[in-house]
């Protein structure tokens, strides 16, 4: 029979189509036709004047601003879907309607300068650098009083939407606090109105104990399945320690966040063979909404079904495969060092 | 500058990222390969014993279950995401979580025998009998204690998640009010305290004094983009008349709609050349809720674009298509009506 269940947080529904439900190794994808691009790619090393000038880069000692020799670099998108990031809003009505200016930020970072290498694949140095760049991109948007929001995404793989295939990560500033960030942050108040305490960290805890959604951990991060995923494979990643804010990380916690990240991708690279996911950092917002109660974490969604009429229309998930059938299954995928014939497979 | 648009009943955000924004030509898609699959579909004539027995179809007199014969056939889906549609829910803890067991009903409504002939290409009467049956199947539903709501969709072509080509709704009858109708229930009454009318009502009376966004409209039912679509082209048909349930529709009113749907879709059809799309009925609860409040109505999303790492994050839609210039270029397709030969042009 199939089951509902609830996410403790947003409560959200999902049915967990059992009837439906595929064996874990049928979500491998296909092997893929590379494309050789990286001539044309302006992410990659000499095409630097093919992109807007950067505005953030770690270099190599004695390189100049948009050359070659930088390890990540972060430039404005070049089709920005909020900007400028100063002016009036200026929110206004149109008949029954509110439209406002979409001013924000809308920034790329650029992984490294390797075209073929996702996070996954990366080192771990060159991952704790990629984090980095995120927190350090944060704190230079959140002193501007215009934005509310700043949300970092990883779109990898054409059916997620990338459409670039140099791995990148998308720096959204935004004017509001996304209205999933506030069901989140009303989530925790009423679960800890109700029991005192915090909802995410319950979550940890019990999947701790019971360890079958648990697909890795360290001594400061867990990664694991969702009890209510809301696609197959879904993982999050998420503090073992309560905060607040992604951006407010120590250097430890940095890495083993990056540790914790490299390993749930790859995870998920080698046991489905280099799925199309989603990644996005919730963190609370500056304002303060939040602090205190949220409790920060990564939301990493593989794109292996499709959201058709009735998930668009009820907001509620029909997920085919079982969290803790996948989640067993990417436990026992084995990680593999990339080789140095593996990290320069294509040529 | 990117404009950020508001839902008036759920306010939500989304962006119109006119920087992105593309002419409504460009979203015109490729031609298709067309499967010949006829002679293996399951909801084509002379197969009726590969699906589940049916319960209920409209039929040619003299011709029994199960057989040819019928011009919409209704029947179990083989493979539920809910059910069975008795039983026990046994919402029960799980730790911090709750789940309960999947009870419910979903059912295949087999549009016509036709199989290359989607709502669009069917003839005006053929598509009132669909709609009669959609309503048919409400009513025996709704007299079910154990289904708090039922949810009929279309899911048309494979990236709109179409499992099968044949033209045919789905209905699922679930033990819960999805939260997305709860959200538009909320969001009216919120409306409704604040200004004393229908949400809904004023964006219709809005709309069609502007006229900008509309797309077809009849004596009773008026098709247009919405002011915050959430995706490019998307249209939403809605009664002119305030009503909280699609299922009380007077015949007279079943024909408006279907000549309202059909025209709607015709027009994706003819000018995008055949889109995949979604599209689903809201209605109000059986329980009530919603009653008087509620303006039912049909949204219809063709799939045109990936949501990403941003919208699955944020929640706010980055949509490329100016509402306005989706709605002009659909009010200027010319609505041709099938011949025989575009009929049955795979042979």
């Amino acid at each position: 029979m199939p089951e509902l269940r609830q996410d403790p947080v947003t409560l959200k529904w999902v049915t967990i189509a059992v009837e439906r439900a595929k064996r874990p190794h049928t979500f491998t994808q296909a092997p893929k036709v590379v494309v050789k691009a990286t001539g044309e790619c302006p992410f990659c090393y000499g095409h630097e004047g093919e992109t807007p000038p950067e505005v953030m880069a770690y270099r190599d000692p004695g390189t100049g601003p948009n050359t070659a020799g930088w390890s990540v670099r972060v430039v404005p998108n070049l089709y920005p879907a909020f900007g400028p990031a100063s002016g009036d809003l200026n929110p206004r009505h149109v008949g029954p309607y509110t439209v406002m200016n979409g001013l924000g930020a809308h920034e790329v970072l650029i992984s490294s300068p390797e075209h073929y290498k996702d996070l996954a694949l990366l080192p771990q140095d060159q991952v704790t650098l990629i984090l980095k760049s995120y927190i350090d991109r944060y704190l230079v948007h959140r002193n501007n009083p215009v934005l509310k929001y700043v949300l970092i995404i990883v779109n990898h793989g054409k059916e997620a939407g990338a459409s670039r295939e140099h791995p990148h990560a998308q720096l959204f500033g935004i004017p509001i606090v996304p209205h999933t960030v506030v069901e989140e942050i009303e989530g925790l108040q009423r679960y800890k109105t109700e029991k005192g305490t915090c909802a995410y960290c319950d979550v940890l805890a019990y999947e701790m104990k019971v360890g079958e959604r648990i697909v890795y951990e360290n001594d400061k991060f867990v990664v694991f399945a969702p009890y209510a995923s809301k696609v197959p494979f879904e993982t999050w990643l998420m503090p073992k320690s309560h905060g607040a804010h992604f951006e407010a990380m120590s250097d430890q916690e940095v890495r083993a966040c990056g540790d914790a990240l490299r390993t749930g991708l790859a995870k998920l690279h080698y046991g489905l063979n280099d799925p199309p996911f989603n990644f996005y950092i919730h963190t609370a917002p500056y304002s303060g909404e939040g602090n205190g109660l949220y409790h920060w974490h990564i939301e990493i969604l593989p794109k292996l079904s499709i959201w058709a009429g009735f998930e668009l229309g009820s907001g509620i998930m029909i997920n085919t495969a079982l969290p803790e059938s996948a989640a067993e299954f990417l436990r026992k995928v084995p990680l593999e060092e990339p080789s140095p014939a593996q990290a320069t497979a294509v040529t």
